[in-house]
């Protein structure tokens, strides 16, 4: 049914591609079918779905430098194996690794109550029993920040600053800021310990984790997460008087924790050098399942290069899947792939990363050469009969890739409606009954378009190709 | 705005009334005038709405025998006095005292993985350290109850029963039976300890509580709920083969523990030995801020009552507000007080209570004799300008007020949608922030109008009144 109008989409963009072992119009026709193909039958996508249906039950959550992710590693590799990918592999690395072991937060005076609450990932240890003390509450980080030390010494900062939901998750941005300088500027101040609204967006009693820092196993202080309702009942109390609270983090942590890439291909044919890498990561937090973050990302991934792998030709380049690890806790997986392959980037022809829960694909970003833009533009209308409208060329390839994207990997970011992402992320809801399974299929269709039709032609994303018809006209 | 309509509605039913000191055409007038004077206040209420939130704030939740139930009491009593309630007093009575400690609840095999769970109330203690088995799965107490013992020997039981949304709460008692019946069930069959599906209807990680039995402080064996998504993730991994899980259940228990009823008035006049009796309970679950349950029940009954106390006339009859104790661990409250008030439920002419949080009122129930049902129609009346339709004449009065509708004491219901109350009710996520403030005081204003115009009038809701002028035909 999408047909007619991906032909019309290809027709220009061939004309212009390299060498082929078809003609233009030979290879327009085969595009045109696959791709039509694909998208059929990602709409009723069934193994990217048990990807992460099975990964999140069979495993669960896969905290990084974890057991649980040491077993989830083994459980992809043979699941891509089984499901018939070349080059199975684990890329192994150690990490700095954080747990919590048992955490606690409670309001001790005027009237005594728990709160919902979650350590942040690196928070300091409290000494056994918790610290407790009176309660200062800042609206911002800056406030804080800029607060004299009399106000804040020996007692517990509070940050109470909001989320905002957006489409593109710019909201999170801005909340995460408390969560990455609470502790540092808690323990400048004095302070026994910092408490923060969680940087989540529901209105549930929902704790939000999250790493604190990038660069290490522990922060420089104890910080906790409360849900949003219980930061409002931490304000009104404060509105009423002086507040005293309790907060006990007790944590585990290690040096050096295994993690590692897992690593799966469709090999490519006549360019099988040349690498089309779309990827997710495979750790996650720990208090769900990490199904929005990020099976779901894998689950797309596999399915959509899954369905490639089914088509009645191999594309010419590799497609390379990256299951990336710890990259909840400081993007680890993303450095070692880069240091692994620091030498072939330039044979990295597109890279494409998965990592914003399972919501509809909206928009297709890209950066690509200024000069290889008609590719975008092709790529852009192969997906409008997918409900997805063209986005401008400033694609930041999200975390993982994002280190490729810095050094020249042309980068596209297919970009989901994460309106409700931060509803789930980093929270005990983040389960597989949250993936609404029609928004997910579309997104492997997108994934097995762009993914495909960057294997299947030999287009050079970084700049622009000779054109092929220059010497006859 | 509303005085057309409620001068309609009283026309006849005065006219049918007992004696009175002023003529039908004032007594109409004034009941009139003040009805739209209570409407119209109700919905811009602030002090009832400032009651739940104070009280959900400074106390927090209210677990009944507690020492948190104690202070709520007192708080209750110096609020009440406050507003210029008369014979503000506490009723003391004793009841057994179950608390949660510890509870634990994780699948060991075959992937190790924490579920969210809570024990119910009057749950056995596991050992220390919990026990352990492998899990058998039903899909109703039926069927659990129906099982051969061969089969859940040694075993822990789930039982994986929805409940059903529905506007009037009707699939409650459905997801009820098995919270109350599979303690007996699971030790009959030998099991070592029984998992439920949690009886609530949210799809979020939130475990919910509730009372196992009636009748005593702990149950026939250790019981916990599992949150929705827990259920389910426990029903795919047993879909994929044996599962083994610990449940590790820590209690305190006493025999006898202090609750009370707080009860406050608005002494009548002519007619102040008669009673109208608006209800809610002030005792919670100790996992949320008892916010819609029923801390929002208590606003709206003290709400009403004060603001009927601010009109130009003080009703006939006394208006009396009971804040029962301990109704979610086994109606004690109701029992004091009709033991306590037993001699009197003669002069009780009618009774309501608010027990079903905070949605909009769409009917209103009665239980009236046969003959007095012209009451119950000009009631409805009055309220439809609030959006009410009228209901039939079965209602049953809730559950603390139950007991004096079994003993004839007429009793009113104004229903609430409730198609939300269950996704919050018995959860931690049962906080102030979850009341809608315009549907809450919609509630006020019910409660004030008929609450009211019972008080201001000589009615006899048990049987038809004498006409009056029936001498003069």
């Amino acid at each position: 049914m999408f047909k007619p109008v991906i032909v019309a989409a290809l027709g220009t963009s061939l004309l212009a591609s390299g060498a082929f072992a078809q003609t233009p119009a030979e290879l327009e026709e085969q595009i045109a079918s696959n791709t039509e193909i694909l998208i059929e039958q990602a709409l009723a996508d069934t193994v990217g779905l048990a990807f992460v249906e099975d990964l999140t039950t069979e495993v669960g959550q896969r905290l990084a430098g974890s057991e649980a992710e040491q077993r989830a590693r083994d459980w992809s590799v043979a699941e891509l194996t089984e499901l018939g990918f070349d080059n199975v592999r684990v890329e192994a690395f150690e990490i700095p690794f954080w747990s919590r072991k048992s955490e606690a937060v409670s309001v001790l005076t005027p009237a005594p109550q728990n709160l919902v609450a979650t350590a942040l990932g690196g928070s300091a240890a409290t000494p056994e029993g918790g610290v407790s003390g009176s309660v200062v509450r800042f609206e911002s980080l800056a406030e804080l920040q800029a607060a004299p030390i009399s106000k804040t010494d020996g007692k517990i900062v509070f940050i109470d600053e909001l989320t905002i939901k957006t489409m593109d998750g710019s909201g999170y941005g801005m909340g995460v800021r408390k969560r990455s300088g609470c502790a540092q500027a808690a323990s400048d101040k004095g302070a026994l310990a910092c408490l923060i609204r969680s940087v989540g967006t529901q209105p549930h009693r929902m704790p939000h984790t999250g790493i604190m820092a990038r660069d290490g196993a522990e922060g420089a202080g104890p910080v906790a997460a409360i849900s949003g309702p219980d930061a409002d009942q931490l304000t009104r109390l404060l509105a009423r008087g002086p507040v005293t609270v309790s907060v006990d983090i007790q944590t585990e942590i290690k040096t050096n924790a295994p993690s590692g890439n897992v690593i799966a291909e469709l090999t490519g044919t006549d360019l099988k050098d040349e690498i089309v890498l779309i990827g997710c990561h495979l750790d996650s937090w720990d208090l769900g399942t990490g199904a929005l973050d990020d099976g779901a990302g894998c689950g797309i991934v596999v399915g959509a290069a899954r369905l490639i792998a089914g088509l009645p030709e191999r594309p010419r380049r590799t497609i390379r899947v990256v299951l990336y690890g710890a990259e909840e806790v400081g993007l680890f997986g993303a450095t070692a792939y880069a240091r692994e392959h620091g030498d072939d980037l330039d044979k990295h022809v597109l890279a494409s990363e998965s990592d914003f829960g399972a919501g509809p694909i909206w928009r297709f970003q890209t950066r690509f050469g200024e000069a290889a833009l008609p590719y975008a533009r092709t790529l852009q209308s192969l997906l409008m009969p997918l409900g997805v409208t063209p986005g401008d060329n400033r694609a930041r390839g999200g975390p993982d890739i994002g280190i490729l994207a810095r050094s020249g990997v042309p980068v596209v970011t297919p970009g989901q409606n994460g309106i409700d992402y931060f509803d789930y992320h980093h929270t005990p809801d983040d389960t597989f009954d949250k993936i609404d399974h029609d928004e997910f299929r579309q997104n492997v269709a997108v994934y097995a378009v762009f993914t495909y039709v960057a294997a299947a032609t030999g287009w050079d994303f970084r700049k622009q190709p000779e054109p092929e018809t220059a010497g006859t006209e």
